[in-house]
């Protein structure tokens, strides 16, 4: 089925893949790509929007916005993991376009008015632009043909925190408010991206299929895997944000369960997403409270890898 | 080895199990039982204390302690699991003995006092007596042998909240002090308990060899496995408590890891315990601040039964 969606990232390595996916992928209409903080402050981000698509021969609209998170203090980029460019620190050709006048916020807004019940929003860092989109105006949730977000832990632990993945920390009050709106969400979490890892063989047949962005690709997938091999002890990357768009086009491909989520928002668990399963009795009500969702639980790791390079090759 | 153990408690079903076992095992020396509110009211936790000892022919020291939480407002007593009396319901004998003038917690540091680094504190309930104990003399971390708790989950989600465990749930606050106060602490969560299920053949079998004592052991978990097949599907229950003193026994039966706890103590994480690896690096300094502790991430369930069933059989 031909999906029509904005992405809404903060490339970012993991980012860049997805971007690359969603420019290939024959059943996806890419309407434009918003940006945030996250992996990178968010001027990079949107410097390294124009260009992936630019790599691809695209011109794909970018739309800037979060700087910052909505209520939090910010923490520095991770430039241990993504390069202070976002994209490994490889050498990068010039941009030549630029982002448009229109924040991400309104770009989301004006997106969906124009094609109602026909764009889907896969969002894959901070929240903070659907957040701001949903302050412009919350009847976009009647609008929106699905959601999809890369973020949260329900089982699997965090990787910022003991239980805090780093998008839903990044912009924790920004994530309660997207998780709770009562939209058509599905979130992608670390129990299924933490499934998939993307070897290096893997990459090499991806840069192969796609000429100077596959180059990029590979340049940053060299540095963000150090980071694996040195941390966490794994030959790879995870392709979190990937999973996302293997979520959209091939969700037999994953395990979900529908409940309600919850959003810390400050102390230890900051960023941490509760997940209570629909019909499963706690000890009061307020875990039930807020609309119900899909969760990812687990995933057919090497499915969807093979997907991301079947795709990409 | 032998133990000399105060075991703090709310029997409780499963309590019940656990207090048999210590009055049970050779090379368990059972010094006081001190009680709690949690599975039921405190009262009724002090007279199931006496009861149980007496049906075993001992007489053991009672001392009674917290009636609610440290800080929040306590939540009714869980009556469908437990029954109102604690055990299921069933009629009971009457208690011959009282319990000691002193207070658990007083109890705790004077047992800790006449024999210091020779007692093992093993706690079932919510922590507020072993919290107690530490207002009254802080210095009782460096003369306790070791502290079991039965309590937490650091993976496996939580049985009161999506991510809290009853006796966290009923004093999160008394739980983070206990759980941070630098004492050689092991916590013996749902990750293992829920490994360990206690079959009716298995329960069979401690009837037997329990006489009066095992009546009561046999007709409270007739009551209490109700609960568990109606809600969660199991055919036996789980031994949380017994848990705590098949870790002091037979340690080799669980997998643990050292590493940071923390304790949430409001929001809708309260309760939560989060476990941060040691040497594993987070996004700042927070979750590795307190004092190292080791938590169960496993366990031999069968062995856990097969001990509980060889020790009552």
């Amino acid at each position: 089925m031909r999906e029509s969606i904005i992405f809404d990232t903060d490339p970012g390595v993991d980012d860049a893949q997805a971007i690359a996916i969603a420019l290939a992928h024959p059943d996806i209409e890419l309407l434009g790509l918003t940006t945030t903080f996250g992996n990178v402050e968010v001027e990079t981000a949107t410097q390294n929007a124009l260009l992936l698509s630019e790599l691809a021969d695209q011109r794909i609209p970018v739309a800037q916005g979060a700087a910052v998170p909505l209520v939090k203090t910010k923490y520095p980029a991770p430039a241990h993991i993504h390069g202070a460019n976002g994209l490994g620190d490889i050498e990068l050709p010039r941009v030549q376009g630029r982002a448009l006048e229109t924040s991400a916020a309104q770009f989301i807004v004006d997106t969906i008015d124009a094609r109602p019940n026909e764009v889907s929003l896969v969002a894959v860092g901070p929240l903070g632009n659907l957040a701001a989109a949903l302050q412009l105006d919350p009847t976009i949730v009647k609008r929106v043909k699905r959601v999809v977000v890369m973020g949260g832990s329900i089982k699997e632990g965090g990787n910022v925190t003991p239980v805090s993945e780093a998008n839903m920390f990044n912009d924790p009050h920004a994530a309660s408010r997207v998780l709770t709106a009562g939209w058509p969400l599905t979130l992608v979490g670390l129990d299924a991206t933490h499934r998939c890892v993307l070897s290096p063989k893997d990459m090499e047949a991806i840069a192969k299929g796609q000429g100077r962005l596959g180059e990029v690709l590979a340049g940053s997938y060299g540095f963000y895997s150090d980071f694996y091999r040195e941390f966490l002890g794994i030959d790879g990357c995870c392709p979190h944000d990937s999973c996302a768009l293997a979520f959209l086009m091939k969700p037999e491909l994953f395990t979900t369960a529908t409940g309600h989520l919850s959003v810390i928002t400050n102390g230890d668990a900051e960023g941490q997403t509760l997940f209570a399963p629909k019909d499963r009795p706690f000890i009061d009500e307020r875990w039930s409270r807020n609309p119900e969702v899909d969760v990812c639980l687990g995933a057919d790791g090497k499915g969807i890898v093979q997907w991301i390079v079947d795709t990409l090759k």
